[in-house]
């Protein structure tokens, strides 16, 4: 699919007989984060009271990696971390990227789960490498397991806080110790995360989906800039432990690409939820951009399924509220059968194309005036394949509308996306009437920048990062990191 | 998933240089059919002008059995034939009752893939094997190939009329042969079966999606009774060969569970496409059971995903005619990374029940009357737990739409249901009031036998088969078939 | 290894509660007879007295077929019989052929294993497919299971007698069906079959060594032309049922090299302990070939390890009676870690060659007159590489003694050479100076057929078949078997 | 088996095209060191003059954990080192234990295979940790990468030197380097280690066996204390750099055990060839311990295969010598179908016992008096089954002769023995005749300390360690490494 990658899901859970069991749950809930891989890290406090980790980790979706021997014998424990991890092309990559990782080191065990990117883990890989430390992963997250195991302060909590204090860009970490839970966010708070409650549990994760599927209860996000632990204490008395980190930036940076398409409708992020925040990008998108059918019948509004469902919701609405007569359909059917196994050489991809994902229902289209929600375009490559599709069943006319901007420039934060070159807008100069003559559409529309912000309901517009459509990058970029050198 | 099993999806080619992957890609687009196992055969002439077969079949899905290196090295050839295989519960099944089979006999090789259910399987099997003959699977498939390799008879096509006349019940069967591709489908046209053609290529496939997928177009349906013969002349001539089976009954049979759940909206079956008539049961549904607002509020419909979406739309859109205020929403969020090998241990299955599969969109259902419709109900196990899902979203009210009639009887013809002891409608007396309590909803509506045949548009309300909901059996059943006791 | 290939071992059990661990050991001890494939098949009479089949079986060595999940949840019961196959070159072979074969027909179930090779199958399977049988495999040995399936008679006792008459050639066979153990040889007893006692149980066995090994009591051979039939009436009085095969040839054909090679040194076959007959052979060898030091040094005798161990003792204890100094050493240090998987591309095979296999203990054999005593050549080339190997450890002169003659005829029942070209005796028209030559020895020496049936103790030399060496088959050849045609 | 186990077996190459394929070849020769794990990394200068490194290792056998598809995409490059490791009986073991370690660190790569065990890692290793070192490993031999990685010194051999100059105990390892293959042996010698020319490559083996196998030349021994760099300059001059350890014992501290049980007869190691030492010890054995035939017949001189066959025909030389009239004899055949997963049950295991092993050749111990020779006893299980076995073929007299001293104590140097409390002879407090009537035999005989050494050949006899017969402990034993609490 032609659409940004996010790097990842994070998971912890506290204080429950049912963890490992448990945090597979919200690995399957947040799955959509990262298809590639997932792990998951168990502590047991055994009968002497020594804490015991254990860790299983692997390539595939959680369903794959796991099964019931692994929970009934290896990861027991009242506590555990996870993480999913999405899928790169590279067929190179090792199992010992894969997180969480898990070390034991001067102060104990100490186990970690990162969603973001860091901007500053060259720099700081090199100077550890030059004090002597050994990496086991050409992962920049490792770069905070080792500022903390050469920390010379005596407290975890505190020489967490130092470690995250010396990495820069977006965090949203969790961390399992041998007495608790951490969980901290980058200040500019790039990357949501959440924590809930369900009975005597405590339970972090990056969407409040992960929390649904476990009955736990929403209590309230992990600010910006904060450290949040969770030990045995926050059992007893319910109080959960707040620290800040150093840095206090002007503005938040939340990545605005949750809301258009990472995060599940049915999750709340950012304390909103992100159907709402969707639907009203379709409204908006509806006003700024109507389609009327050009001899009066009825416009049929047709989503790319499943991502763009509640965006042509909210744009079928409003085009009625304005008096357009329109109607909803399911024009385009999905195969949710495609796994990561599937085959399709070369020759017979360019043939058959999107034809393997999706199909349409030729009565909805034949002869109608088709507006063809989806929530943003990479390379454009799919969008041609699939107006093309549409095309066989004979449609009046095809208009495009996208809820969200022009992508322009690479992420540094967290998303994947080809090369800058590969970018449709890009390459096409940002010139909206090349890219309709390249899609072969009657008409395609985006969003600007400002109105994507007026959909986010009551959330300030400077909160938000937006580089990806204006290449204005609110944490400056240190492109030391070289992955391909440390991979062998 | 509380829903009927289907026997599975069958797919052949004839006449093209990619027979093996277009069978690959038939299988992928038919997955709905039959997710367990899945094989292909094909035919490769070699250049001694000999018919070389070659098998590869496994338990898994399409995506998982087959790989590039199968295709490239071992499934060569210009025909081919394929076949999905349901989901049973038991594991003791073995990979020798997976479809297609081949055999070499006396006339050369002959492979086949069987849709359906014989019902005097039992019957011949014991006369058989009472001549000498060696099973080896425990299907009742292989009947069929029995009887022909003991055919005296010395013309291939004559010999599977002459077996195809012996056996009973529903069949839509491919064979292919050393020298062409046959298809049959019994006489009462249970099962659905269409030709499509590619270029010089011929296809054979349960439903039209098959021939979307690798742009094929749809020429006809294999009629009830009807032998068609795929051969090199075919293809020179571009003339099907059509026979026809001895049986001539007075109505047809084809199973209406096909239009109400098993098969892809966007195929064309029995002539018609399912999509319109899908929505057609949803407006009559409407139509007999609209649901208000105590309130004069907007209804807010949602489906279960995905199966009963295009229903949910035309019942929406009937409520709307019918001058009813209403809104299609989005309500339940559907998981879509549920594969075969999920786990789900005792205990945690009834906490967590249908949560692994879906989740609500809060802001949806809250404070709203919720329209719920679903295609069919057999244990009601799923339906009780998905509301009490929805009711955590705290709605006004909650009233179930089914757009089909109480399932009260076992099917003898291809569909698995649960033992008639655990199908809620037959449990609970076909009592609605008593469903309704079971369900714990406001009203739970279903459709009459009559009402579901008015919505087949000009299809002869006679030419169905209804008897899991009558208990009408077009074709008596021997009971005589005891795979039980074959497979070991 | 330059050796014939044997084609498989046999056993079978009857009235032991550990019916499939006791198999297991007796295929671990047969191994040397076949490490391609193993296979088991139990009855297990329930609690409703019915007898069930289990069936386990696929490529490798019988430790890595099976394990003890298989053995507690599945290969239950108190009969069993069990087979191992040996190594084919072609990797196309399919489990389909790996044996036993487990059949449910008129009179109940039936699984056979086979050691031997049958010279009409063609002609018999021919027949067959002209009746309707339906093969599931492209073995000889499927055959007399149809055979019997297709037997009009009502005693399964008698269906085995009339299909063992049908079938001609060599066969060991053991047999489970619903009620007992059958085990039959071939009139002309080609291939060994003992039958032994442990406690209550009876045991059916290729070899000796595979008795010992469970600690059962070696009772007597199965006859030439000899069905024995052990049920539960044989537990209770001790009587072993006998009935005899229709043919009596005037002399048997015992396969001679079951005591020059494919036995092992600690088992008894035809009632004979193999490591005497092996030492007899090893002294004819030295008193019809000594070999003296042209110094009058000590002589030192190595053999190839493991197979030629035995006969170089009796070798070199004859050259001491004969007065010749001399002394048994360890000159070929053999690896055991060469497994089916070991790598050896096709340069380097080349390069290194046996080195792989074998190394030298250079301290023995410098300066030293060497005699190499080997059991058999096939094609010479392992033979040529040794004495490659032992030149460079600089001995003074080296004289190869085999225990047999040379082989210059392809074998029809059982064993497996390379093509009649491919043998160097043959090759080389039998001419023993060119064999020197080749390869590079300052003296080679085989045995005649006479001197060889010389060592057979009390045996007669006319119940013998030597058709690899003689040419004479005693059992005439169809030739229209045809594996290739039936594999697919 | 009841032996002990060794730690390992290394191997190192420099300067060839097949790099990987000949340190493949290398490990299989050095197979029966350690059978748990193999382990290769390769280090491959690319167009760019950029040294890539790439590593492959698992549980298995060599011949299972490579294949050629590995050799030709992955193990690339004209230099490698190689691994084998012994099999512990911990299920818990992980691969990140399995050598050759790899590292990325301030100087380039480094990669490092071990033979030893190390005595001071406990305490090294909390040091480490202490300055903030994360471990990947519960190894002891990672410590070396450790203090390699934080060597304040810019010079690779020179960093080297410094960590190996820290740590005490065993070692014999080869390390590879982004431009160099390093070995080093510790300064008491412990473990042997070679080094082989062919053409122009350099070889390091622990035996000159694995310089057999790729046809090298011995050049000569690592030497105690002594670090060779083999590098470009090396392979153009011919002249192997060498480098000296600190530290200069006054005695060496060979382990006596490599040549008793340990290294192949085909091996030489310490400068001797192991078959010559093995011969002379067997002669001792008979000189001190001879056995005689109670009416004057024939004593039957049988070994313990494979491990005992020389030390056997130099016993039976002797008595030969001493005029006492004996017979060299196979008594026991071995089955070498053993692999690491062969099943046998508890109670199976105790009826069952040795005969999985070995089963006697019955004709050659009846009636005879029997000298059986075995190079070591540790629990005296597995003896006492043998002897057990040998009984049931009736032999006159069994006299058990040990070409080594009774095992008293733990090593600490690389060696693998059950706890002190399972050694027969430490149970029964080295009193001979108590380990007599244990083994119920007519006699037993073991060899003095002195003895052993006399058999050295011009070896010193103080440049042995025998800490396991003596208790006497070259290098003192720091026992604060537990790599249990490593391992979570």
């Amino acid at each position: 699919m032609d659409k940004p990658k996010s790097y990842c899901g994070v998971f912890g859970i506290y204080c429950n007989d049912k963890a490992a069991y448990n945090t597979y749950f919200g690995l399957h809930a947040l799955q959509h984060r990262g298809q590639e891989a997932a792990g998951i890290v168990t502590r047991n406090i055994n009968k002497g009271n020594i804490p015991v980790f254990s860790m299983h980790k692997n390539f595939g979706l959680v369903s794959e990696v796991f099964n019931d021997k692994l929970f009934q014998e290896k990861l027991t424990g009242d506590a555990a971390i996870g993480h999913n991890r999405y899928s790169t092309t590279g067929s190179s990559d090792s199992v010992k990227n894969v997180q969480p990782f898990l070390v034991n080191y001067r102060l104990g065990h100490i186990a970690l789960a990162h969603n973001g990117n860091l901007t500053n883990a060259g720099s700081l890989r090199q100077e550890l490498v030059n004090e002597g430390a050994i990496f086991q992963s050409s992962s920049d997250s490792e770069v905070i397991l080792h500022l903390i195991a050469r920390s010379r302060i005596n407290n975890q909590v505190e020489q967490i806080k130092e470690a995250l204090d010396k990495v820069k860009g977006a965090f949203s970490v969790v961390l399992l110790t041998d007495s608790s839970l951490v969980a901290a966010r980058d200040p500019h708070g790039f990357k949501p995360l959440c924590i809930g409650k369900h009975n005597n549990s405590y339970i972090i994760a990056s969407e409040t989906c992960a929390l649904d599927i476990i009955k736990a209860e929403y209590i309230r996000d992990v600010e910006p800039g904060e450290i949040v632990v969770i030990d045995d204490e926050t059992v007893k008395t319910g109080s959960i432990k707040s620290f800040r980190l150093t840095e206090k930036p002007e503005h938040h940076s939340k990545c605005i690409f949750e809301y258009i398409y990472f995060s599940r409708p049915d999750s709340k992020i950012f304390d909103h939820n992100v159907d709402k925040i969707r639907r009203k990008l379709g409204k908006i998108l509806a006003e700024k951009h109507p389609v009327r059918d050009k001899d009066g019948e009825k416009v049929i509004v047709i989503s790319v399924p499943d991502s763009s469902n509640t965006c042509a919701i909210g744009y079928q609405n409003f085009l009625e509220k304005m008096g357009i007569h329109s109607k909803l359909e399911i024009g385009l059917i999905r195969s949710h059968y495609i796994g990561r196994t599937f085959i399709l050489p070369g020759q017979l991809k360019r043939e058959l194309g999107v034809r393997i994902k999706f199909n349409t229902v030729r009565g909805v289209l034949e002869g109608r005036t088709i507006v063809l929600v989806d929530d943003s375009i990479v390379r454009g490559t799919t969008s041609k394949q699939l107006v093309n599709l549409i095309k066989e069943a004979n449609p009046k006319e095809i208009h495009l509308r996208i809820s969200s901007s022009p992508i322009l420039f690479p992420c540094y934060y967290g998303m994947d996306f080809p090369s800058k070159e590969e970018l449709i807008a890009n390459k096409l100069n940002n010139n909206i009437e090349e890219i309709r003559k390249y899609l072969d559409v009657d008409s395609v529309e985006y969003m600007t920048i400002d109105e994507m912000l007026s959909a986010m309901k009551d959330q300030e517009p400077t909160g938000f990062c937006t580089s990806c459509f204006s290449g204005k990058y609110p944490v400056s970029i240190d492109n030391s990191f070289r992955k391909e050198a440390y991979d062998n």
